[in-house]
C-alpha cells in the first residue's frame, strides 16, 4: 500500500465565540518518503475534545494555541504503513498527536506503539482507555479521594470523561448523581451504568433544586466539567469538607466575553471546600496503573463505554462543533479509514 | 469589688445588607451570685470580627446564627472577680466567648485560664496571639505550604489576620504583596512590617493591572479575605500550581442579594489552582505550636502588631460596623474596663 498524499484540517481564522466551519479548511499536500528513523502512519481514528477550543484562542490557555494555516493536532490512533526505523514494523498500531491529518510521516519516536487488548476496540484508546479515561481516573481517585458511601456529582456525565467518572465512583462504592442534556443519555447512565440519579439540566428547571432533590443527603464530591450554573448548584449542595476536581468548564469555552461566575463562592469558606484544578498531562505517570485497572474493569463488565463515531476527515470539524451542543453520546470519535 | 449588674449587646432585628445601630440594643440585667462551680468575670477586652456578620443572618453560615433578644457572643478576655471553683482564683485572666457582655457569671469550665507573656499585651490574645493570628498561621502554613522565594498576595493585608499572614510569609522567605484601603496602612506594611509591595485598592484603578505590576513574576499563593475583584485579580495573576487559602470574603458579607463571582474561574483548571476553604475552629489542635512560634517571633521583633482600640461597650456596635469600611487599622478591639 502506498500513500502519497495527506489531507489535514487547518485553523485558518480564530473563532470569536462559537467556532464555525469557516474557521477551518482542509488542505491536501504531498507526503514525502520517510527518511531513516521515520515512519509513514495512516490514522485510523482521531479524537475531538473540548480542550481543543482553548487551543484556538490567540492567548495561551492551558494548552499552546494552534498556529493558523498549518495542520491542527491532537490524539489519534494509526497504523504503520512504512517504517524506516527498527522500533516499528509495518502493521504496528500507534497512538500519536497527529489528529486532524489522515496520513503523516514523522520521526518514529514521536508515536507510541500500542498493544491493544482487543483489535476491535482500538478507538477506546482515544476515550475510556485514553486521555479522557485517564482524566477521569486521576481527577476522581487522586484528587478527590472518594470514600465508600459518599455522594459524587458529575456534570457532562455521559461524556467521555464523565461516564468514566460515574462508573469508577460506583466501583468505589459511592452514590452517584449525574447531569446530562437528554433523557436518552440519562437512561443509559441509570440503566446501563448503575448511576443512582440523573438530572436532565435542559428540562429540570432550577438546577440547584433538582440537585438538592437528587442528592437529599448533600454531595461530597463534584467532578466539574461544565462550570456556570452547574458549579453554583454544586456549591449550594455541598456538605462540609467537600472536594471539587476541576477538569473543565465547557459552558464557558465559547463565551465571546467572559460570563460572571457563581454568586455563592463564600460557601467555599463556610463549607471548607477544596477545589483542585488539574490537567491530565501532569499525571501521565499514572497511565500504567490506569490501563491495568480500567482494562480489568472493562473485561469484568463493570465499566460500559459508549462512542459516537463520525466518518471521515471531511466531517471532523462538524464532530468537534457538536461537542458544544451535546451531539456526542459518550466519546466523540472520527473514523479516518 | 462587687459587681451586681451586667450590660450586654443584643441583636434585636436581623440586618438586610449593611447592619445599622438600630439592629442592636444594650440591655442591663442583674448579675446573680455565682453558684458552686461558677465564676464572676469582668471582661477587659472584647473582639469584633467580620465573621460575626454571618451570625446575624437567619440561615446558617459557617457559624450558628445569633438568637434575637439575648446577648451576642464572641471572643473576650476578662479577669476573675469572684470564684466558686477551685480551678480559678480571683485575679486570674481568662479567655472566654462572652464578648458583648461587660460582666458575666458562668461555669468555670466555660472559660480558659491564660498565662500571658506580658500583662500589658492582654488584648493581643484577641488578635495576633488569638483567633485571627491562628487563622493566619493555619491558613498560610498548613494550607498553602509557602516555599522560600514564592510570592504571596494578601488581601485586607493590614487587618488582624492579613498583617499576620504578611509577616509570617516574610519570616518564611517569601516575597509579599498586600492590598489595603489606605496609604497609611500601606506605609505601615512596607515600612514597619517588611512587606515588599502594597496596593491601595481604592486608588489603584484596575486592580488586576496593579497586581500584575506589583508581582511581575506572578503570584504563587493568595490569602483570600475579600472576594470579588480581589479574587478575580489573584486568579489572573497566578502562576501554575498556585494555592488559595480561602479565609473570608468580606466584600460579599453585606450584599442584600449575592453578587456574581469572578468571570475567570476557568483559569482554575488551566493553572491547576487549588482553593481550600477553612474555618479556624477545625484547627485548634495547632494552638500550642502557634503560641510558641508567635510569641517567639514577637519577642524577637520579627512580628509587628497593630490594634485599633475603641473604648466602652456603648461603642462596640460602631466598632463592629467600622470593620466593613476599613476603620480598623490592625485588629479592632473594644476595651471594656
Amino acid at each position: 500500500m502506498s500513500l502519497t498524499k495527506s489531507r489535514a484540517v487547518h485553523l485558518i481564522t480564530r473563532p470569536e465565540g462559537m467556532p464555525t466551519a469557516e474557521n477551518f479548511s482542509i488542505v491536501e499536500s504531498d507526503l514525502p518518503e520517510p527518511n531513516d528513523g521515520e515512519v509513514l502512519v495512516q490514522n485510523l481514528y482521531m479524537s475531538v475534545d473540548p480542550y481543543m477550543r482553548g487551543r484556538m484562542r490567540e492567548g495561551k490557555s492551558y494548552a499552546e494555541p494552534y498556529k493558523l494555516g498549518v495542520p491542527m493536532y491532537g490524539g489519534a490512533i494509526g497504523k504503520v504503513v512504512e517504517s524506516k526505523d527498527d522500533s516499528l514494523a509495518v502493521g504496528d498500531i500507534v497512538t500519536n498527536q497527529r489528529a486532524w491529518s489522515d496520513n503523516f510521516v514523522a520521526a518514529a519516536n514521536t508515536v507510541v506503539k500500542l498493544v491493544p487488548y482487543d483489535m476491535d476496540k482500538l478507538s477506546s484508546y482515544l476515550g475510556t482507555l485514553g486521555m479522557p479515561g485517564l482524566t477521569a481516573y486521576v481527577g476522581l481517585l487522586k484528587l478527590t479521594e472518594p470514600q465508600a458511601g459518599e455522594t459524587v456529582f458529575v456534570s457532562a456525565a455521559s461524556g467521555a470523561v464523565g461516564a468514566t467518572v460515574c462508573q469508577i465512583a460506583k466501583i468505589k462504592g459511592c452514590r452517584v448523581v449525574g447531569s446530562v442534556g437528554s433523557d436518552e443519555k440519562a437512561n443509559w447512565l441509570t440503566q446501563q451504568c448503575g448511576v443512582d440519579a440523573v438530572i436532565n439540566y435542559k428540562t429540570c428547571g432550577d438546577l440547584a433544586a433538582a440537585l438538592a432533590e437528587a442528592a437529599p443527603e448533600g454531595i461530597d464530591i463534584y467532578f466539574e466539567n461544565v462550570g456556570g450554573d452547574h458549579l453554583q448548584a454544586a456549591i449550594d449542595c455541598f456538605n462540609a469538607h467537600g472536594r471539587i476536581a476541576a477538569c473543565g468548564m465547557i459552558q464557558t469555552y465559547n463565551d465571546a466575553s467572559p460570563a460572571p461566575g457563581p454568586n455563592n463562592l463564600m460557601q467555599i469558606v463556610g463549607k471548607k471546600l477544596r477545589i483542585q484544578g488539574f490537567i491530565v498531562s501532569d499525571h501521565f505517570d499514572m497511565m500504567p496503573q490506569f490501563r491495568t485497572d480500567m482494562t480489568q474493569w472493562i473485561q469484568q463488565g463493570k465499566l460500559q463505554t459508549r462512542e459516537t463515531v463520525v466518518e471521515g476527515l471531511d466531517n471532523a470539524v462538524e464532530a468537534f462543533l457538536g461537542l458544544f451542543s451535546g451531539k456526542n453520546f459518550g466519546k466523540m470519535i472520527v473514523k479516518l479509514s
